[in-house]
């Protein structure tokens, strides 16, 4: 709950969107926990649920994306013991063959990343990112 | 990590599912976690942060959902402790006045559930639902 777990969980998660933007496998990995029960669902996909698809996905996404940068804003975070959960607005800049910008609203995305506390420190548990379909929140159905 | 504690959370995940069906705002109450860390983010939305900005959001989305009814396959369930995550596809059946069914993709969505176990037993603390906007997985950028 310490303002140090806070800043902890908040590097983890800067250090996720920045072996991203670098197009870093490796820091990909080691920003994840491992297991079979890691979640990512990357925007408009279904969930790639474990270590290995996961990192495979990942493999595929970045040879797909020339370049990114992410402006995140609302950044919210919350830690209860070794669980952390961060909100964040991704605002994308990005080049790519096959990426019609629109696909994303614009570029808009927001996720959710969960973090747990491991002994090598806040890993990534669970990553959804999803675009944001409507400039400004108003009634919309769940499904 | 028993197989007990995963019935008791897929249990607490069928719960949130009929309360949106049938409309029950208390039911959806009893569902969630309490405090200002609680974390929905509906299809296509930013998040809503905190219970009481979350279940005034309820309020408008069952408003504006007058039938839905939620078929849920690969449901996937993690007990980490005292913190759970289920994955499932929400498909879905739903009329809505103002509801453009090709806005989700032919009524498809994913989503990520977060339970905390607490004295009363398991709660939601994190609901995100996205859009599946392609039929199957591929290469994807992230923003």
């Amino acid at each position: 709950m310490s303002n140090d777990s806070e800043a902890d969980v908040l590097g983890a998660n800067a250090a996720f969107y920045a072996a991203f933007e670098s197009g870093d496998l490796d820091g990909m990995r080691s920003v994840w926990d491992d297991g079979d029960d890691v979640i990512c669902v990357h925007p408009g996909w279904r969930p790639v649920r474990g270590a290995a698809a996961l990192h495979r996905s990942w493999a595929v996404v970045m040879a797909n994306t020339p370049y990114i940068q992410f402006i995140l804003t609302d950044v919210a975070v919350s830690v209860r013991g070794d669980v952390a959960a961060v909100t964040c607005s991704e605002n994308v800049l990005a080049a790519g063959d096959e990426t019609p910008a629109e696909a994303f609203a614009g570029g808009k995305a927001v996720a959710t990343n969960v973090f747990r506390l491991t002994a090598v420190g806040w890993r990534l548990w669970i990553h959804h990112a999803s675009p944001v379909l409507s400039p400004v929140d108003g009634p919309a159905p769940e499904g």
